[in-house]
């Protein structure tokens, strides 16, 4: 079996500059492989993850690598500019969020898992997944147009792999490689795993594709999840 | 997204003759459209399944019922012979469904969910995880070649959709029409629900797979769980 | 087996003008005919709900379709008027819910699922369950006298049946009538639908009962789950 | 809201002379009490529950404590006389409980959780369901005539509350006493608890009732699941 | 099997004053005389928790109450002084309890069921949670400096065990008597209880401890489950 | 916190020769350094576990090299020679294991998944599980006495961690080398997996420890789960 994503359009929204490496770059370049179009957006500016040496002005240097490691994906980046550790589903957020999901036009969300370790990933799955609801709501207005319908949402795996119990997986054998890429973009994260002595990001996400990989009888894989609830999953 | 069987072989291991009616045919039709080769085994004779007015020798008339449906859909029939009510995953029927698994070589199998309402469909579950494992290990000899790899497997869904969580959803809005007239074949079964006084059967189809359509935006789907185990689920 | 509701004073908390008539009215109607009060409280105004050809002034038009609906079920009507999206466990909304819920004085609140589809919905279910706590704590003030104890709290049945897991159901199987009835006083909301080209409002709402209904034994049934939790669950 | 049995069969089915005493003795005697007509199926003789003294002819001397205990709770009794240790749903145990169930014609089952401690409890289990649902299958021939429709099932709590997930709550606070009078019965199992130097069995069954009691509100309560499968739970 | 907390430093963060003393403070007392550093991190000023006879300057009495339950337990104790009823996972909150963290330095922290049945405690959760995990984050300023690695997390049980599932039990029974007189020290909730003529706050204490004790092979025991994300569980 | 075995008594009950060495092998080595008694009990022969090329007399083979693992471990070693793919909670081989149960006299069982992936590691967890509740049941006759009180029951992770939800883990950061060189001893599965060309046996096992570790914060873990049944439990 082979889930084919030509004619969709998929919009990864992630909390962080460096989430989309770790959970979803191997799908979104799969699907554009496939024909689709792809975007991703981030909220959070990322200026609270310092490393050991602070690094000034981080939030313009990770403006940087986002753009950098989107470009390798070739997908349209869009950003939130939220503050690292203040994103919650309140009006001022999901409005500016419902605005960019009406200008992707996505037919796929791939969101933060509801249960992920971190504060602002839940967050952002609520937020992602309130404004891909309101999304088609007339009453919601934002600059652009409503959307006529919702669309799929699909939560991703957790850092790893604590806590999700996978739906399915995609195959990615073939993306390694660029995930690999896109993650060195963000430098200043790089450094600050090393200072704190814990297994470098490269080595977690290699180790995830891969054991998910091996959960799903392939080289390496990405797992999510469909969101059950009434219009946000799509037979296939 | 669509999911795509080209390429594939898929086997509904179900317990009944008619069971395959309500719970995957659309999903094989849909995969045989694909340009998957498809097969059902059915591993009861059925001949417990009498209507108010008892048919004689029912396991014959089953058989040309169930001959007849899967006829219309096109796909290949394996019959077990087993007992009604008498369904066990112990090692004569083990060794009979592994055999049949390695005849057909399929690379996906569909099974009863291991919680379904059925004594019999659980056991058919037991049965089918067991032996679409075993397929592949040499050391349990039957007449055809050991597999090299265990097919996928996926959980089908329950009837009336009662205690089943879905994973995901096949669009076969294609193929509601074949569904009807395949259960229309089951002529005893038809007559016994009505004795029953209970919705037909064909009533309680038609409104299951709109449900689950309904769902996932669809007009009629079916529903289906991975089997999470190592080697058991397959990356797409 | 029947539950029987005479004594009870059943208060549903809705979170928009049709909510109850999809998930819960048939049960309110079935606890009159047994003696119970009941009472339906609508948290949001439905202003955002507009059907493709907006209708002007719609929180009015709203306000007096949700009364033509609860005249017809009998029951006392609370309007929150909160903003259609705007819902959220805050201390304003939570004071006035209290206040609502210390007017009816029920013994049993019937809510949203937490697990709904609706980001409303799900606030709604906090509102509901929190209001229905604080009620009966002294230092909450507000104009209504404390009540002595917490009512019973019943999660709904969500929106086609995605992701709810029933606990027990209600037989309806006399009120069908009556929610259609109920329903087709919301004239907006059924225009809405079906320029939006879904399955219609009303037929959902049948199919919806009816699958409860075979699922549980009877023409029709409303599915509900108790919030297993210290005081709000109540043996019977 | 009160759960009313008036017109009932209620047909408790346990594993071991002593277990409906713990955990559903006070919802058989309030469905008596609404004039339900009520049995317990005991499936084992009992014959290896030994104190440290051991007795001998164990067999019959449980086979009269269950009878006075049943007595004092007013039920028909069924024994099935299998040994302890020996439960498994195989189609000669199968068979002999399809023919009690037949023959007391119950509107609904109880039986042991599907997760319970004890191996028999869990055989039990299955045996409860596989006969409460082939005692309508007129396939299935026994000496009764066979059911037109199966009852209703629910799932006990577990010994001391592990690992039960209750759906409900029966209030049994007017049954307490009967409980442990008809606990004192058991003679034989009471010594047993105080020679292994375990809270004593009374202490245990109190204790429970009223923690499920506590749960809900009430003085003492017994707490269920429905058995979620087509055919299995009704609508009240 | 002996969990030794050597070396440790716990820190509960409970909503209310009296909350320790129910679900955690056995094994606070545990760990202390393990030669950990324990403390208790009181939210809220449980100022609302009035008895039928109000208490003027509830505030203060219960600030005294509280010094003289952990002054029992020999930990040390911070009080964030949030109203009841008003504790939310919100920024000026968050902060504060982050900087008691860091004050502490925890290596386990143990917080509220995020399914318990209050309100604040609910809220207490997702803030023990966020505050455990931004305390390590350099990038979120507090007076006190950052810790190096977050602790680990435990969730505690609900009160009266209802909807929690242990994930592992913590032996208690040698301080039994230090909980109860840390809960006598509680005088202005014990008048409560006794006015809403619950069962006793006391009473409901050591039967939670003994049934749990009895769940696990001991003479009480507190149940509790790791929080299983990155970073917050801890193998041992 | 850490675990401290010491004065325990822990029995692994596995499947094939070669499971311990994936699943529990460091734990038990963990056990032994606190001065613990350890054993493994193995239930099949291994006799189909054949390489692509077949050995000959492989059940001879697998005990020598399951003999050699096990001496490395320094654990006793108990073989119950069943036949590969006929394990099942059958009496012949339920009353052999509790034999085995009751010569070593475990305070702690560890025994594979009910979930596992294979049918035999499922009749293994049904086996273990049932014996080590019978051993201490006087009625139950083997030829060593009956043990007093039954053993904790842990239940071990599965293979590549699919389908496995962690309650805890324990650090077997000392014992990755052991691991290593037990599971050296299994030559003839080491080919085996070469030959089908999977990701080696060891490369498979260091995998699992070490993203258990990462989920744990160490290096390396394993992970359990109790069996939350009454008198399986032990507190700690």
């Amino acid at each position: 079996m082979r889930v084919d994503f030509s004619g969709d359009r998929v919009l990864a929204i992630v909390a962080h500059p460096d989430d989309a490496e770790l959970l979803c770059a191997g799908t979104l370049a799969r699907a554009k492989a496939d024909g689709a179009a792809i975007a991703v957006c981030v909220l959070c500016k990322g200026e609270k993850g310092q490393p050991a040496r602070p690094i000034r002005n981080l939030a313009a240097v990770r403006r940087k690598e986002m753009a950098a490691a989107v470009r390798l994906l070739g997908a349209k980046l869009f950003r939130c500019e939220f503050g690292d550790g203040e994103l919650a589903d309140i009006p001022i957020q999901r409005k500016k969020v419902i605005e960019v999901v009406r200008q992707f036009r996505p037919t796929l969300v791939l969101a933060h898992s509801p249960d992920d370790y971190h504060a602002d990933h839940r967050a952002a799955a609520a937020l992602a997944e309130a404004a891909s609801w309101f999304c088609s709501s007339a009453g919601h207005k934002t600059r652009s147009p409503v959307l006529e319908t919702q669309p799929a949402l699909w939560w991703m795996d957790c850092v790893n792999m604590s806590g999700f119990e996978p739906g399915f997986f995609a195959d990615i054998s073939d993306y390694v490689e660029l995930k690999r890429e896109m993650l060195r973009c963000h430098a200043s994260q790089l450094q600050r795993f090393v200072a704190n002595d814990m297994s470098s990001l490269e080595e977690m996400m290699l180790r995830q594709c891969r054991v998910r990989g091996a959960q799903a009888g392939v080289a390496a894989a990405e797992a999510f999840r469909s969101h059950l609830a009434w219009k946000r999953t799509r037979a296939w």
